[in-house]
């Protein structure tokens, strides 16, 4: 008698915000979750995986560097053969960058590519290599404003957005008819974290009046995708606090 | 003792496919909908209203010619004074025609505006009328693919498809701060329906196969824009099946 | 001997500012040009005419109203009998107004669409009737930043402007095959003239500086368009000052 | 007495299509013209150079990798010190490759990012560092369809030409206002020259008939925008041809 697999889910960037919420969001809804950040951030990915067991979840954690191939291919490997099969994966690497375009550096520039283009290539790639022999699975980008328009200062982090939009268009086209749902969410506005809350002095009335993207509602919208049925798929949506202004 | 007042949806442009799922799903969610066509479809409207009814809903049906202003002004304020709190707008008179640009008579290009942009203006004007006491409602707008490019054939339908994008775009700017949410929602596809049914010899097959859209799927969006909180708001999602090539 | 037929111009919309400039722009080229503004407006509108033809061009002055079609229709085929071969159209006129969406009154809407939206239909459909028998033609609609989004105050403007790109778009995709050039220019940015001069108190320094748009330097674009081989054709090009922030 | 020094415009990827016609048309116009391509096509290069200067006009040959870095500021540097003032970058170089999805190796998704986006953002950034003390400059980026959306088989070129979108419009924004233009030429369409030759069985007639881009017609847009007035600047702008259905 065959166990039935459990399906997994897959959160690139698991970190104290957004990811860490998608990951807590998929796993209420039963689904296994793998969660990755870089191998110096382990020990805070262990403490979200454990408190997603203290929730009588199911989660494992892995220090990656998500720019490098070959951890990566054999990630998607490790978990398919030990713990249940791929059915969502959710890249959410930030590598948001401000500088002058004179003052920015050929480092950064390729760095800020490598993490938040590059990585999600290679994930969606070996992703979709597992999935589409089951004709299933959601792979879902974090976008930004800086997905959409160049703005002063923003040459390597919009480039890198641009190019992540361009490659989960080209996945949608290619994927979908073959049974693969590649969505795009466009955050546009602050999100809640410690990040923010160390540049607004009023943090937490803001956040009270629901000016930040508070990322426990936002992740609902990745659970929403994943559910949907495949006669009306989204490709793309935006999340924005109702105050922000556009 | 107050009672309290009854949430209402109005579903405008109610018609047998997409229009009447959106009205059935928030019918579900246990609000009262309130339903309108033109008046010379007022009888199949009722049947709509009645199969409701018929599951437990409260519905009420109104043909209305949603291209003139005073009708529409009135609606508005009898089912706030006799009816409830319109809590959601769903705009969904479609006016779709193809005609070569020089075959396209100056009737036909300005009824299609007054049909797809006219209307959706003023029923959204209104309906922000009486929301924004209240700081709270959605108004969710239905787009097509030709919301977002002109293509051959379609210059009174795309005109009047941009036009009422720039609405939905423009009143979301100017209201969400204010507590409505405003969104667009494109459907990119082939609908289900009757009209469909009679262009496509292998209809049956296309709809078992997820070619077309569902439009008791595709109505389930527009409950989830209604219930997403207001710190992570979609102004714009697509709608789109699977095997769609785009 | 058949003497050959002048080339023509007509500016629908040749106001003090841009639509003049189009006018001298093309009446150098050794073009004809017909202007056309507002019946009340005719006197300026001949003043304007007048100058040109003491710069040794020729100019014909018309007081019309774009938004009525019959008068349109007389005027091209009045000036195709009478005149010459229509070779460009430079649709033109602005309806830019700005009221919060609630104290948008339906007739503001309807006219500001009929201006900006319903003329340049009427207008380049019939200009498309007379140049599709020649397989050649110019037609080039005036957008701007409204064009390609709403914004907080403009839902009417916006509608009419987006409702004029997809009418572009569409004639272009409709057209281009068979002759005819189809553009769309989009001013982002101030334009020089009398009514922003009351707007702006440094005026002059501003102006001096580059940071208007100056009309004349805009209007070169036109002629530009114009004489595009048809092997490499613009669609759509932007026009801003150096200094404008986007 | 000094001596005035000479304009110079700096084309990467000077190819025997597209980048040859550009360095054709500003030799045209007096400029002394620095061309380059990857070493192994010196010998070609040096032709297209002898050309031009049998033509009369002034132009430099250099063989160079624009993916590294060092050798890009070397030339900058070189040819401002010891030709002349560079006024005008034509960022030319392409990398269209087709590949599925699963088809497309690390190797490749990087080495079309480093051809199409890093090697422009290097050649940009030092481009602007010699420009910005002077206050003008011109540089244009050649980009395609595919800088506009994703598409089956084009995740690593559309995300290339997504990035290097994005790039200009981020430069754009920070320079303009500086007294650089930045500007963005998106081609539609197939490009006369020996690789469509290839892919053509009717290639004469297709190109007699208007329906390929001819290169000398496009770079003359190279020279508009190079001559267009600071206060009425394009940053985009498409080339298609007629017959081009989109």
């Amino acid at each position: 008698m065959t166990k039935e697999r459990s399906k997994l889910c897959l959160v690139i960037g698991a970190g104290d915000g957004l990811g860490g919420a998608i990951a807590r969001a998929f796993a209420a809804q039963g689904l296994t979750v793998c969660i990755t950040r870089r191998p110096r951030n382990l020990e805070r990915l262990e403490i979200l995986a454990q408190s997603i067991r203290d929730q009588g979840g199911q989660a494992h954690a892995f220090g990656i560097d998500a720019r490098e191939e070959a951890p990566m291919v054999d990630l998607i490997n490790t978990i398919e053969a030990e713990i249940g099969d791929l059915d969502v994966v959710a890249f959410n690497i930030g590598a948001n960058v401000k500088y002058s375009i004179t003052e920015t550096s050929s480092r950064v520039y390729q760095k800020v590519w490598e993490m938040a283009a590059f990585a999600g290539f290679v994930a969606a790639r070996e992703a979709a290599r597992v999935m589409l022999p089951r004709g299933r699975g959601t792979i879902i980008f974090t976008g930004a404003t800086a997905s959409l328009r160049g703005r002063e200062g923003f040459s390597a982090f919009s480039g890198a957005k641009h190019a992540l939009r361009a490659l989960a268009q080209s996945q949608a086209r290619e994927l979908g008819p073959r049974g693969l749902h590649i969505a795009h969410i466009i955050l546009d506005g602050m999100v809640e974290g410690t990040f923010i809350k160390g540049l607004l002095p009023d943090y937490e009335a803001r956040l009270a009046a629901g000016d930040l993207i508070q990322v426990d509602e936002a992740a609902k919208n990745w659970v929403w995708l994943w559910k949907q049925n495949k006669s009306a798929w989204t490709h793309e949506l935006d999340l924005r606090p109702s105050s922000e202004t556009w």
